[in-house]
């Protein structure tokens, strides 16, 4: 088996290789009726377009999307959208020695093992180029959210690259759009742009970690107790290329915390249950709480590097690899679209299985 | 849509409140011909069982599992089986309260709003009595595995409770099913009794963080590009009670590293390729790469304390409550073999998606 | 992989063998807030009882269903819910010689061929005894179905058992409670019993012909184009024991019939479209039209009948076999509660289906 | 939910409309390292192809198809292959009309009823166009079938068209190919040709009935009781635009038999069991047995005529349509491939469920 789909009301499948002709995602069970336009799904590619600044690859890709499917006269039908983005700049000479031997750190040596053969163009379907499809298919969730959620809002940015950390202190939600690092704080976008061009120049790459925050979800989302919301929210962040860790509110941290201090002490506030705290994260039991859903992750540094490093080719023998190739420094920069587009993805499954389940009523109190 | 259940090829779905009549799980998918026995499936059940130390909840269940279908002689026919546990130690009295107050930091409240009616006794569904169903389903899992993967094992320990932290020099593997923390330093056990005692005593709890190993992983595992092995690995911890955060390999961590630190070089061995290091916990592209796979993950303290907590009841009222019961102090204990379970799990599941697509062959080296 | 899971949203697993210690059903995604007792689940189980009359199987089972989950204080909660019968009249005793030898026409040689064991007492898992599980099921789906959609209603009947037709002209469906065959004519029931007892008399089985009419089925359900409500019909009714053939309205019949003849014309009624005739037995492109849905399938006779058959054993002797035991001389019978239970499923799991992408919300005419 | 993907292992997702800028098919699941070329799926779209005898469709569509990802230097790769095929002849003026109003049994008002809105152009997501992304896939297993069993071969044609049948004394499976009607008996060509001129003549259309032969099949496919064999079979060709009734082997007739008569009598042949007549169709207890397996289905007559028939509109008036454009007059012809297709991708589906749960054993007889 293999599983190319995310989801399970609204579902995605994404297929295409990164030097292939084109590459999409084949969307199904979107409700009828949304207003969806090309123009729209294209405002969340381009936030993930490489060769948009010095800090990404320079393979310069239009990533322009085609909608072939689903849509009649600016709505959606029901039926399954086809989101096509062709290859343009496929440089397939730049990857003739890879195709022999195995980059530490990549999927190569995996994908030899398990298929017994792969498309090595620019990493074939293990490039970080197959999460333009999600960003696609992002877009049409956030075309359904903002039709049946209005007051929802996904908001991705950076909080550590390599040895930079995001000063909390600083944040400014407003700076995120206006510089390439999805940085809160325009204050530190020189020192991390500085600290980036120096990884560069050292042929090497560099580490990240990003947050997500969700804000407006409705309480009552969640499938427990194999499909609870932050089980999928993990699932949706680990499946993205390099990931290592996932944490929802404390994350990891918990482990330090007593009980006394991790409750969130509820009060009732004008609409109903005030949360004093938000170690949770928003998730309770697997379900939304109605406060801030907050998820965190980890991206590794891009293995692709220009350092050399040992290893072995298919037949075995042992080389000394250097990566050459347009690589991102830090792969963690672009996943900053990518995890807003898979969470967005994650809460419109959820709130389609939850009107499946409870038709949308909520317990109430008081 | 409702999800209670877990995996695709080998499937188990659980059911069962925590002071219902009985719970269980009915497992599918499971290959015919393999020798089962209750006693084996006791065995796990019996790491996890309550009331067996003075760490743990006070309920004291025999959780005596029965194999109800699927097994015909000794041996598993290919038909679903079905194991079952009797509850017979429910004291539903110790409930009246919280049937109408919402525990702060506990799935009360959210149960109540998705369902407009919730089991409030013991927690009901979301109590993390729902996981000796997951043991029992893995112990399935880990005889098939037995019969299929000889070599394959899998250790779960504890790395950190609280204050705690394990002392990675003194790691000794030996100690691990000696002591009531699955610890794997029989020096450290008398300090970190006497650390849960003074939790225990102040009327607290405490989160914790717990490792599995898993170790002669055949490589060529993982189904990309959702469900890898790695994204299915992150929602079998994170669907854990109480569980935060998951990570693979560097976790978190990764985000600090260069590319140059965290590449696993490669160089030839008598088998097959030898990895120098193991930054990556086994998996690479979502594939497994034969190295040991590491993952760790993190638990939040039992919410349920008898320090008295601010919240509110349904009638909207704003309330104190103290959460009187047998509560574990550090329900991260028993999450310990309940991650092994769900390890095993995942592993044969993606055994057996593997040979659905692969027939199980693997490329050649060399 | 092993599938003994049927539906999307509303979904049950089966488990359990004939002579094994109980069989039950594991549903999940029903929504909660729902009335459900026992007592009306046992009311549909005694309707497929065996034992009732000298038409069907000599086994007496009470077939008792019991409920260990997913209920509190009679309503359903939202959770799973576990269903189970104990089996309490198991003669294995009777069948030591099918251990060995492999019924013709029966599962016997295809478990063995596939699994290489098999439960052979009662039939094991491919016995029909499973579809008590079914059943039961169904008493749920029927309870959620009464709950969201009044007015719809299943009703199965036999059309045909071997030689004798129902007389569509005679139909009664006050009469199908009050008769052992679910015969929508009383006066006919006199005549079937005769016929049934010649066929019993002379160590034979005979095939048989069920309806299940579903009115009161509102328009819209149905989830092309692989989801179709007809497609799922078909296949549930295929998955019962010995069904061979199944139709939808015109069924077979369509293949002889013209496009003017066939075309269900359609004027306005009081409350909307209003069609003039039901070729289509109430599906139109997969999508429910809002009239009567109209299913027919055919059961083939018992294979295990006392009259000699040539076949061999598991050393590949050839042998001739009487198969003794207590078998039905037209399994058909007890398939119409089945098929009703399975049509339940199906309705609800549409409408649950469509609720997720709808919302339920239809298109308007006029 | 709307479900578009076919299959569990080997699944499909088709997307597209009839007058849309191309139409696909999604194939994931594909085993590894098989090869597969365009111009081998165009073989199969081309025996479905319209507009290549006067008696189907005048719409001339090349139907070319693209594989866009999946197949690197001629083998798959075992990632999602994507194909499409782009519609070049939609001649969208021919369906003004039905835009607002709703053919008699077509699925027109459904869709609306449904979705509240629908691409009328073609009939839209509803036209029996889909179905050249089902043969496109179904190319894909074909490949991958004739890799992995090569003796297997599924032969489809025409046993009735209206009130033409086939006379099987006169079966000659070499006359299929050679005639526009997939019939086996090239003598009989000439009257069913006269036949259904006549029928166009008359402004009509005829109904159909096509049978699909599946040979050399090995035992133990079929995965109970929810993935029986034949319960997929049955949702397979159920899922064909305008199929009214599946059967397996007896089919609907089985109704009528006897025990005696349907038993299929085994004796011993040179390589196993031998089975002296295939009653069953190949298939018990959901389980292939390895004789050919025999599936029939009926096709209603096209919608879509020129006789002018009553119905409303939109706005509820009630009118009478002509329904222009170009439709074929027994739409069962073209069904023949597609019927093929996807009894291809069925059985190589349960091949790969089939070695995930036993690994493609068998067990033994002598």
């Amino acid at each position: 088996m293999s599983v190319n789909t995310f989801g399970r009301e609204f579902r995605f499948t994404t297929w295409g290789e990164s030097h292939g002709p084109a590459l999409g995602a084949t969307v199904d069970g979107v409700p009828p009726g949304v207003a969806l336009e090309e123009g729209f799904i294209q405002t969340f590619l381009d936030r993930r377009r490489p060769g948009t600044s010095k800090h990404t690859t320079q393979r310069r890709e239009p990533d322009r999307v085609r909608i072939l499917s689903g849509v009649f006269e600016g709505r959606t039908t029901g039926t399954p959208i086809q989101l096509m983005i062709e290859n343009t700049d496929q440089r397939s000479k730049d990857y003739g020695e890879i195709a022999q031997a195995f980059r530490p750190g990549h999927a190569d040596i995996t994908y030899h093992l398990k298929y017994g053969l792969r498309d090595p163009r620019g990493g074939g379907r293990s490039s970080a180029r197959e999460t333009a499809a999600r960003v696609a298919a992002g877009g049409v969730a956030q075309a359904v959210l903002a039709h049946l959620v209005p007051g929802l809002r996904i908001t991705g940015y950076m909080v550590q690259m390599g040895g930079m950390h995001l000063d909390r202190t600083a944040f400014d939600a407003a700076a995120i759009p206006d510089n390439p690092f999805f940085l809160p704080d325009a204050t530190a976008v020189g020192a991390w742009a500085d600290y980036l061009d120096g990884i560069r120049k050292a042929q090497d790459s560099v580490g990240a970690a990003i947050e997500v925050l969700i804000e407006g979800c409705p309480p009552g989302l969640g499938a427990p107790v194999y499909a609870k919301l932050d089980t999928d929210l993990a699932a949706a962040m680990m499946s993205i290329n390099a990931v290592k860790g996932v944490e929802i509110g404390e994350g990891m941290g918990a482990a330090a915390l007593t009980g006394t201090d991790n409750a969130d002490e509820i009060r009732m506030g004008p609409d109903g249950p005030r949360f004093l705290s938000n170690h949770a994260g928003g998730i309770l039991g697997g379900i939304s709480t109605g406060q801030p859903i907050l998820v965190r992750f980890a991206v590794k540094p891009t293995s692709s590097i220009t350092t050399p490093r040992r290893t072995i080719d298919r037949q075995g023998r042992e080389i000394e690899l250097i990566t050459k190739g347009r690589h991102d420094p830090c792969v963690g920069i672009r996943a900053v679209p990518v995890a807003e587009a898979m969470a967005a993805c994650v809460v419109l499954d959820h709130l389609l299985m939850d009107r499946a389940q409870t038709g949308g009523t909520r317990g109430t109190i008081g």
